[in-house]
């Protein structure tokens, strides 16, 4: 892209695939996100398979339009209230914990980051094919987002960032 | 970087460190890999630990040389047709009803990707060092594969990459 | 690829976060890291979240101010000496097996790979907030350590990096 004097004179730019909605991968995503962004990056989020139950409304309890979506949904509740540890979790007892250091140590808990990271001017692309598979629609996810990517459109960004990350 | 013709006029390449074998990383491994290279971009993805496993040949059940590796084998089954979700895989019902979604909505399989991805003109590596742990063979393995390759080598491909993702 | 005073002059940077503390994650930190620093690449490794543990000393047993914290460091022990495998951890049965198989095919430990690392100059930067939130100091840390760093600093040292990986 850029012509003559190098490409310094560019805005950087970072892409994260958002793949988990694991507690401590969404964490690492939103800090990185909202960071960069304030940062002076231009900053997307591709919300991908288990990731885009990230970008669920926290109200939403089912989702889906047949039994397998639904149950789907039941099995692994969306919304950034209601993310748990990939490890550690102990039934909710290690989540709360790391929950309340965080909060005693003013880290911003994932709902938090989410809305700065709007605020910022962070894009949310939730990822077309994950929508189909779970049955997924505009109304089920928070507001602000951009509009469903599909892989190619993810690859052609990456292939222009300066920060790729697979979180 | 470049100065006058930039190099935009070469071809993007991807680089991808395929790590596991769990069905819900290795299946965005896929779709990356192909639809990057159906955009025209150069692929390379290089099956690393337990990745490697992704290309064993399904039919074959044990492989190794020693007891170690045997065992080793026989609890974490290779090929394709065998991953399982990281999570949520409840002893094979929730694996199946993934598959059985994406089969509705026309998600090509990792075994079909994988043969997609070969004829894409897709690279792919085995990583030299997980084959002398395992004690893989070239005859464990399906076809079309590159020449094993070590971890300066990857490093040397990621260096001169516009996409690195580790999944 | 570029013809004249490209960057091929300069050296070329890989940066990793090291998130976890698994030993089949940490594995592929440290020999990335080496392999990259031996090849003469500019290495740089931010260690956060669960991924700080590895830079503890494997003498210390417990760590933090108070009892969350201390609750947390005795649950998930820090140390490279004291990685676990992620999956096939079988009560410690798998994790040792692989080990056992990495030293019968001389692949050197990450206690090992840690030395190694910071031999061949690999810059090791603990995060500034994870050590806050475990409550980790210095003194629980090993020696010829990097200044603790924050998201900022570290985006910024990415943004000029020519391999990126989130392991």
């Amino acid at each position: 892209m850029p012509e003559m004097n190098g490409d310094d004179e560019r805005q950087k730019r970072m892409s994260i695939v958002c793949w988990s909605n694991d507690l401590d991968r969404v964490w690492p995503v939103m800090i990185l996100a909202t960071t960069g962004a304030a940062s002076g990056l231009d900053v997307n989020i591709f919300f991908t398979f288990w990731g885009l139950r990230v970008l669920q409304r926290n109200e939403k309890r089912t989702t889906g339009q047949n039994w397998k979506q639904r149950g789907e949904s039941v099995m692994d509740r969306g919304g950034t209230d209601h993310l748990k540890l990939s490890k550690m979790h102990m039934g909710g007892m290690g989540t709360a914990m790391i929950k309340s250091l965080a909060k005693e140590f003013k880290v911003a808990s994932p709902t938090e980051l989410l809305g700065m990271a709007s605020d910022l001017g962070v894009r949310l692309y939730p990822c077309q094919m994950t929508m189909e598979l779970y049955g997924l629609t505009k109304d089920d996810f928070i507001d602000n987002l951009e509009t469903p990517l599909g892989a190619a459109s993810f690859i052609e960004m990456a292939a222009e960032s300066d920060i790729n990350l697979f979180i």
